[in-house]
């Protein structure tokens, strides 16, 4: 089965109401009068990190990703729970894990170790708490939201051939990426709309328009990017994990962020960038394995 | 690194006030006004399931290992996060899954799905509500207890070995372990400590007596076993998931059980068995790999 047919088989099960996470990146789950936010990713050798590649860094990402997703929900972290598999350089794992884990303050509560070979997997729960409610969403643009983006895109895309081609340069970017946790809690209350950009700001675009039916329409030139002779392609990459979030018109954001386009009624395609229609998800990121 | 040292360095990061998950099999996290437990186990091929089982009856045990993890502690079950990377029998895969969340009545949030190569691992999180505070935990045996078991053990051992050797004898006991869910939430306004039976009722027992600080007392021939020809090996065979627990004298049990002993004054040994000390976890049942 790839992907998407598991997908699909899985929306036959019982599921949660909130059980968006299939698609979206965080799942939510009301207990009595509080609001949890949930996430989950894996990281597997050889698709998600390179072997040589440095375990405190993978340790760091793995944490950082689903901070990320907290971050698009406006949640406030509460802990991580880890699936660990054993192996070569686990005394660096460890140390990223406390860096990552320190930097954010937040708990260890628990998990499990497994022996396994290579190619070794890593899971890893986050769960917070909901800083707002309704919890904000990939679907809640409005017409007329300015659409908004935070960071500079591209730095990963730099970090990782830095690292791939053993340049020397900085692979911060790629190796240490940052969630922008407080700046999700800081949107939560204004934005109509959030998601995380980690497959590409105009995938991510694309997404969002089509979850909210609507239209984004988007001027790339206005898009802070690392290299502007790489302008195409800090579009297209994954990695960055900043935020996309869109605001009435009028409101200003209360974290710094460049404003790079529009909403619009829903027109010939989900995305506009320059004014040239993108009718299709293919080639706007990175689609996942 | 082995597990013990990698559990040992986890001790020093930044760890949740309940964090006994990196030893106890569940984490405690108060939010609001609200207690839950997080559980998370994974599964790797070849270590945990046989490359030729049944997908549906992984996923099956994926999430009940879980849930029996959630019933140690007495929670409700409120939902799971699943870590799936693809491969073949994913239709089976997702079969069982149905059938394990629909017995349970419990509801897919969300999560992963990555690609991969064998062998295959999953993780699963379990989130669950306190059904009383404080949590029922291991370490909680009091002297004068009596020491309960639910169900039979050895039945497990039985189903493992009618698949490993292919004799067509019966493995649902193994292939499909049923979480004592509604036995936990039962037990936990009455009994000091409950656990559960994952690793064998002697390792297990042992873990209890020292969490608790005192000595377990146990008859060997109170234990319901599936085959008494078998009795010792049922006793250090894991993968029965029943409830191991200590009530104050002289309180019934609400559920099923049988008495297998009492809970004595910290002695030579943390576990008598048959009146001969047991000094050592070493070959009292399953040490995790």
């Amino acid at each position: 089965m790839n992907e998407a047919d598991f997908i699909a088989a899985l929306r036959k099960l019982p599921l949660h109401k909130s059980a968006r996470g299939l698609e979206d990146d965080a799942a939510v789950l009301e207990v009595g009068s509080e609001t949890l936010i949930i996430t989950h990713d894996m990281l597997v050798e050889g698709r998600h990190f390179l072997p040589q590649q440095d375990m405190a860094d993978v340790a760091w990402k793995l944490v950082a990703t689903n901070l990320s997703d907290l971050a698009a929900k406006g949640a406030e972290p509460l802990g991580i729970v880890l699936g660990h598999m054993l192996g070569g350089d686990d005394e660096r794992f460890v140390e990223g894990l406390d860096e990552v884990l320190t930097h954010y303050g937040v708990p260890l509560l628990g998990g499990d170790t497994v022996s396994g070979d290579a190619p070794r997997a890593f899971g890893l729960t986050a769960i917070g708490r909901a800083s707002r409610t309704p919890v904000p969403s990939r679907a809640g643009a409005k017409i007329g939201d300015a659409i908004f983006v935070t960071g500079t895109l591209g730095a990963a895309m730099l970090g990782f051939e830095a690292l791939r081609d053993g340049t020397g340069g900085d692979d911060t970017a790629y190796a240490r990426p940052m969630a922008r946790v407080m700046e999700g809690m800081d949107l939560a209350p204004l934005a109509n709309a959030i998601m995380d950009v980690s497959d590409g700001l105009l995938l991510d675009a694309f997404r969002m328009a089509e979850a909210s039916e609507l239209t984004f329409a988007i001027d790339s030139t206005k898009v802070p990017v690392a290299d502007p002779e790489r302008r195409e392609d800090a579009l297209r990459w994954g990695d960055d994990y900043e935020l996309l979030f869109t605001l009435p018109e009028g409101t200003l954001p209360p974290v710094p962020a460049a404003c790079i386009g529009a909403v619009e009624p829903r027109g010939f395609a989900p995305l506009f960038l320059d004014g040239e229609p993108l009718v299709n998800a293919e080639g706007l990121g990175y689609l996942h394995e």
